[in-house]
């Protein structure tokens, strides 16, 4: 991995940065944010600005440059791979790190007095502007909105943004029309008392609209925004994508509706100004509803007194619980998976016992061809983390050229894979050894397993919050000094982002809304020996209604079912660690995935990899 | 209780909202908060304003005076005691029921255009001003300090503030002398780059200057303020206390010393005038710290620019963390209370079981008396709990004649009482039954109890808030659809107050810091039967190092000791729902019990109290 070369880039930048052409005065520093306009997790090649005027590419970092500097903020993740792709015209600022200058603090010990800082207000989330502009004002500098996006008018070739076609989901898969989507979401701003809401994030958008893209990759998503009000829906979408007759006999565009079910289709680019006539049309005490991570730029759209924030907007909640419609969906989507990763162990095995051919790349492409091959397979959910040995420990691993390991017998191997089916996205994480594992590796791997039976098999009040239960992942590996330094578990979208909120399993957050039954959550403890090994079990998990004996206040209880039914390597599971109800609960879980993706192989005439399944989830035997 | 005749008054205040000798411009609402200048959770008798103004004298709520209205707001403990003490000038104010206002919503909806609201900008806040002041002005209205406290206009007979004679601790107690409490403060407030601290709460002001005073009711503080700067100590304090030989050899008050820590005393009263002059003289970047709950008037002393606000202050961190000295009184301190509770024990089996007539109020009496007749006890550390019954049921219960039960054969009884004894500070909490208890009150008891040893056995890594460990508390009660609804710990001062910050084990706060090795906190959860009964099983505990397997990153792992040695009733456990762990975990707490106090009980000749104590320490013995 060689740097990338900026010298020339950087000038450029400069340049604009003074241009009257660009900026109304020039600004002595311009930020470079990770995200787009939506503020999403993955985000598509035309708006990797940061990767293309630095060359680092990880998921996560924040360039600044002046006149003189050019600066990278990122997380410990990302050390060593910034370094390596980024020339000596950057420093690299580890973030974390005691004596590592927050970006405000640094701007202000390296910018002249009175400096304009630029930034580009579509890409920055409002209350991340609020903060900065706070810092820089109170040292006499000033954030400064810069209209054109700095980065775009030096990359020449910056790749178009995607514009692919739309995917129709009929209620067979959503169990909601849009219709109903809205009138429920209308009749949640009738409660706040708000006339407006504005849908930002990509995955919001599609799940109202029952529509799915692919302007992203592994999201199903597509690049627009809504704004819809008690009477009226607009949709801001480019392309000709309005022009598939599925898509408007979708939306019923050619239909005659009630006028407060008509769309209204927009150009994308006109979401800001429309949303400024809004915002110029409003009387007092009423109300424009916005994530307060929506960028700088629509949330200025709205005078702040009209101006409704919250950290989860009603679509971000309605989207996590999911209906029978959507969770059947996820259902079938995960025996589909199991499927194809038994068929890849079984395959695995065969290979790399007797022949040692087969690297992490070849391994994670036979994950997903074994994939392709199911019904309505899409696409990836998200890279897949197929990692050997020490690159195990490497939480956020993908295997490359450059770190390629071949599978064993004598390493851990462990997979983080998922996909994306037309009726359900999958996540989940097998630990596996070809060969024998050590009595080390084995306890470590218990104590995970552990840990992942103890999250799946809580019962807890209804009202809950996941982060309430992340303890319960962590306690067996606590008993014995041992850790791991990421959260539990996160929200799974229908189709649609393999990470999303409102709720999760992690110490780290208590924003999160209470669980509920219809949520979708993943269980991912782990256990990471750096340089030798790395151990994570993960399933999606759906909360259900608990049976208990009593029933305080009259609360109820939930707990969660394992959508994921794939075997838990039996061979890597020092029994004696479990205790009797946790062996029970192996057992009855290898049952089940034994019944329903046995009857799916067998249905399917996979009998190789059945019967790879029915010898790995023969009942463990606890020796008292 | 008859409701207490709050007319007149009502009229008096009004009166003087409105009279130019109190107030520069009349104000249409005033709030009588519940606290002291110094935000404390105990307060004086001169100090129960709203109490008096309102009759209501529960611990929480906060009294609103328009020229039409008064109202009351209190959460759900208070609701029934406030309409029973409140006449019909009052309006019931129910927190947390759906359609109850908040204060600043209720004072927009009653008050005419432009109105002036008052406070005691002493008794409120700096955080609270600052929500209800921006609430009010978004409404045209303003929040005003009010110099001269209105009620204290009106209260003719109000007590004097009281100033009682203080407690010298020497270095066998404290174990660090008031002159390097001072040297670690400023060496705090040196790494922060402020050039001053004020001591604003009682018990961080007896803590650094190793004094205790008697001024409020359980809590061994006196009223006081400090100012430390780097070259200057001041303390604020009134009376002929400094008077005292005793007190003035303690702080070398007529001792020559380097001027740095030479305590200049100043009355009480000129805390502000004292703390403006500081604010006035300072540079640019010259900083003062304040705790965030300060008050409103001390806060606005220090020019906006040069305030350093933090939650928690290096005081309170820094006290938390008990050193030697200190854990050893607290160990001398809950063996003699554990000898206090064998005596009450023994004597109620003799009397409650034959005789029947030991109340409520006889049995919390007689803790008192066993308590004070061990060594150093100064005063209770809280009012005694001692519920029968349904009366366990309600979690904060303090017997008074209208509700005082007989002790019964029939019915389980919850002690929840602790001390104050010159070496520390006890809270201890025991559920009893003096006849058979039902198999479901053993069931509720023993799930409660796996509780306790959750949070009590567990394993953490160094750094970990006690948040996370609430959880672990009510696992087995959730397992049955069971949970209690309150958190599960709270810190402990050493000879100060029973409840103390920063730490604590609590599903409700995530603003705790982390548990470090010589914390000390409470380990309580229970079981409330609304209408039967209450258990409840509490310890103090000393947060220790702990031995693990392994020492992942090098952290290090902590775990709890038991400070309490009080037995717990077996007669209530059903062994069979405890795992052998369990088992093993009362086994060795109720050995050690028996040595360690069965020791002092021998030493103190209380040989039939040692007889119950080794009766009740008889181990259990689980049938497999």
């Amino acid at each position: 991995m060689s740097p990338k070369i900026t010298t020339e880039l950087l000038k450029q930048l400069r340049q604009v940065m003074k241009s009257p052409k660009y900026v109304q005065e020039p600004v002595q520093a311009y930020i470079v944010p990770s995200g787009d306009a939506h503020q999403s997790e993955y985000i598509a090649p035309c708006d990797c600005r940061r990767a293309f005027i630095s060359g680092f590419d990880g998921s996560a970092g924040t360039a600044i440059v002046t006149e003189q500097h050019a600066a990278m903020w990122t997380d410990g993740r990302y050390f060593l791979q910034a370094a390596h792709q980024m020339d000596n015209n950057w420093t690299l600022m580890k973030m974390g790190l005691k004596d590592t200058p927050t970006q405000e603090d640094w701007l202000v010990s390296v910018l002249p007095e009175g400096s304009k800082v630029g930034v580009d207000p579509f890409i920055i989330p409002a209350d991340q502007w609020k903060r900065m502009s706070k810092a820089l004002r109170s040292a006499g500098h000033d954030l400064v909105p810069v209209k054109e996006n700095l980065i775009d008018t030096i990359w020449t070739d910056c790749p178009q943004r995607p514009c692919k076609p739309l995917i129709t989901l009929d209620l067979s898969y959503t169990g909601v029309s849009w219709r109903d989507k809205i009138v429920a979401l209308r009749s949640k701003m009738a409660e706040r008392r708000v006339l407006w809401f504005v849908v930002t994030a990509l995955d919001e958008v599609a799940w109202l609209f029952n529509l799915r893209g692919s302007d992203v990759e592994y999201n199903p998503v597509f690049f627009a925004y809504a704004v819809i009000g008690m009477n009226t829906i607009r949709l801001f979408i480019d392309g000709d994508r309005m022009m598939d007759p599925a898509v408007r006999e979708h939306l019923q565009l050619d239909s005659t509706l009630e006028p407060e079910f008509k769309i209204q289709v927009m150009p994308y680019g006109s979401i800001l100004s429309e949303l400024q006539a809004v915002g110029a049309g409003l009387s007092p005490k009423e109300k424009v509803w916005l994530s307060d991570k929506a960028s700088y730029a629509l949330t200025e759209a709205i005078p702040k007194a009209y101006r409704y924030l919250t950290p989860y907007t009603p679509i971000c909640i309605a989207k996590a619980v999911k209906n029978t419609s959507e969770t059947e969906g996820m259902r079938r989507a995960h025996i589909k998976d199991a499927v194809a990763l038994c068929e890849l162990f079984n395959w695995l095995e065969k290979e790399v016992v007797p022949k040692g051919t087969v690297t992490e790349i070849i391994a994670a492409d036979k994950a997903e061809e074994f994939r392709s091959q199911q019904k309505d397979f899409v696409e990836l959910s998200f890279a897949t983390i197929s990692s050997t040995g020490p690159n195990g420990a490497i939480i956020h691993y993908k295997p490359v050229p450059e770190t390629n390991r071949t599978l064993s017998v004598n390493e851990i191997y462990l997979l983080d894979s998922g996909a994306q089916y037309k009726d359900g996205t999958t996540d989940v994480t097998r630990t596996m050894h070809f060969g024998t594992p050590s009595a080390y590796e084995k306890e470590c791997f218990t104590y995970v397993l552990k840990g992942h039976i103890a999250v799946s098999a809580a019962i807890f009040p209804n009202g809950t919050k996941g982060h309430l239960l992340d303890s319960f992942a962590r306690s067996a590996l606590w008993d014995c000094g041992l850790d791991y330094l990421h959260g539990t578990g996160h929200g799974v979208g229908s189709f649609l982002n393999v990470h999303e909120g409102p709720c999760g399993i992690s110490y780290k957050t208590f924003a999160d809304e209470p669980l509920e039954a219809g949520m979708i959550v993943s269980d991912e403890p782990g256990y990471y020996e750096d340089g030798s090994f790395g151990i994570r079990i993960e399933n999606v998990v759906l909360v259900i209604p608990a049976e208990t004996k009593y029933n305080f206040k009259n609360r109820g209880s939930l707990t969660f079912e394992p959508l994921t039914l794939v075997p838990i390597q039996t061979k890597m599971i020092d029994v004696n660690l479990l205790t009797q109800k946790e062996c029970n609960w192996v057992n009855d879980y290898h049952r089940k995935c034994r019944e329903v993706i046995g009857a799916e192989l067998e249905r399917q005439g996979r009998h190789e990899a059945l019967q790879w399944l029915i010898r790995e989830t023969e009942p463990l035997v606890r020796v008292q």
